[in-house]
């Protein structure tokens, strides 16, 4: 089979063939041009998946809490497919993958399909590329797709919110309530998980977290569930993938589901618009920026009117021509 | 005196009256236009302060780390601003500041000027109007500007590019020096202060950071240097303060200052650009927008194709009008 052949790799996309899906994904990620037409072909097949967001701070057991679901989803027969983005590394454009190894027993399963994405190029573009991603599996036929991010970012804020159902895994040691809030992680998650919840504190930790879910305004009529967990004994998992199943029949019955996913196509058509706008601004106007900058570096000019005069050179540049993606 | 009347708030700013400022700065904060008029009056005043981000876990005690230094500066005859940045709420809109508490010692000292900047709508908007504030107070003669984020977000990431020295303060609780590197903090950090360094981990924590230091790529001819410090007794604030004068001076005498700054203004100017051009996208194209919106619903469209026709109707749409801000 020709791997580089869009015919081919769509055929083998929608069997589950992991090393097309392997080559579609890394168009996605490096942005290749390649990818919109293998989108175009694929797009209609997808809105099926469940997608789910694993997120929280670094050296909370996420990787493991979700070995564990993916095993447990595919005992109750799900074609189940892990995404884990890691936009930690801006400058040196890798991924660093020092807990991958705790998924080892995920990677020697095949029928569950596992795959890192790293910052390649700009972190815009790693959203950007996440959420195809997330539609290249929904199109092969994936039912739930686990994705795990690290903390709250701006990328991670996007990638949480183009999935369905967000849990928020947290351990004594990442801090208090107060900490999470401050995170920013309150208001994302629609389940919070305190993993390792042998340890000292994990108790406080719930109590907490409840009483600050109870003075949270609430979100899709849906009262955050605080559960317990300790991954590396297996203990929690059923607890966790039965409130996420709760959660998803909630959001189907109440419609919320579809309004939700409306408002996350709107923000990512703007934020692809966005950068297409962007890489515009940069190639038409590389000598107007230059002069501009020049300008303001001499203070003659504030970078915020720099801005405008930037926006208005677009404006009158050559226009009507489609951005090259 | 009118606080409403640009001519009296720039004649107030430039005497750091505390009330002028304060108004200025919320109306940077608010996007308010008029802020656009200020800063065209002041801007010429800038380029003199010496601007330090302070970043890193929460929890790490960074809070009391710049109130010790502010205090120490503040001693040396320099002229000191605080400036706490707290992107983590950006459904709620406010920020949580509960740990500001531990700043009331500056508070109280009329001579150090604190503000925090608080998530008023999007999160592009908070580091714009962040660097427009760090503009106001150098315009204002601080000499030096403390900036205080938390963690590794785009946001921090822009406002630390915006910063002249990057502290990173983690503690032995914030894990070990990989996950400091999964969560992005080694590539920003000019010096690395292990806060809280009477604990159990600190001196393995500092050998590991300085291990990987050895391993990364040079930024600016310049080797992250590692400190201890205990901030609640007031020890390494001292070191702290030379190690970013060797920095600076080390900046100043390459000539490497001048280039980092021209680097953040031009990130800074596509940025501001970016935002403007969002906003026309927003205003010119609401019917063309949910229009692509159904079609990318029913699947007629891919989200990729959407963007660019978005982008393609903006192109055609009435250009040449100057964005309003």
């Amino acid at each position: 089979m020709n791997r580089n052949n869009v015919e081919s790799l769509v055929t083998g996309l929608l069997a589950r063939d992991t090393l097309s899906l392997a080559r579609v994904i890394s168009w996605a990620e490096n942005r290749d041009p390649r990818i919109g037409e293998i989108l175009r072909r694929v797009y209609p097949d997808t809105g099926r998946a469940y997608r789910v967001g694993v997120t929280g701070p670094p050296g909370g057991g996420k990787s493991t809490l979700i070995a564990r679901l993916a095993l447990l989803l595919k005992a109750h027969g799900e074609r189940v497919a892990v995404v884990a983005v890691d936009p930690s590394s801006p400058f040196s454009g890798g991924a660093l993958l020092g807990d991958r190894f705790r998924m080892t027993e995920l990677s020697e399963d095949p029928e569950i399909f596992i795959r890192s994405m790293a910052t390649r190029g700009s972190l815009g573009g790693l959203a950007a590329a996440t959420e195809e991603v997330l539609d290249l599996l929904d199109a092969a036929g994936f039912t739930w797709i686990l994705v795990e991010t690290v903390g709250v970012g701006q990328i991670e804020l996007d990638i949480a919110n183009a999935t369905d159902t967000v849990a928020v895994v947290l351990v004594p040691e990442s801090g208090d309530a107060i900490q999470a809030m401050k995170a920013g992680l309150m208001e994302i998650g629609d389940l919070f998980v305190v993993n390792k919840a042998d340890r000292d504190g994990a108790e406080r930790l719930c109590v907490e977290l409840d009483a600050m879910l109870d003075l949270r305004p609430g979100r899709d009529d849906w009262r955050p569930r605080v559960l317990k967990a300790a991954a590396v004994r297996g203990e929690g998992t059923e607890d966790l993938a039965e409130a996420m199943e709760t959660h998803r029949r909630h959001l189907t019955e109440t419609g919320i589901l579809e309004e939700r996913r409306r408002g996350t196509l709107k923000h990512r058509l703007l934020a692809e618009a966005r950068q297409a706008l962007l890489r515009r601004v940069e190639r038409e106007d590389g000598e107007g920026l230059e002069t501009l900058l020049d300008r303001v570096a001499r203070r003659e000019i504030t970078p915020h009117d720099a801005a405008r005069e930037l926006v208005d050179l677009l404006g009158r540049g050559p226009s009507g021509a489609p951005a090259p993606r």
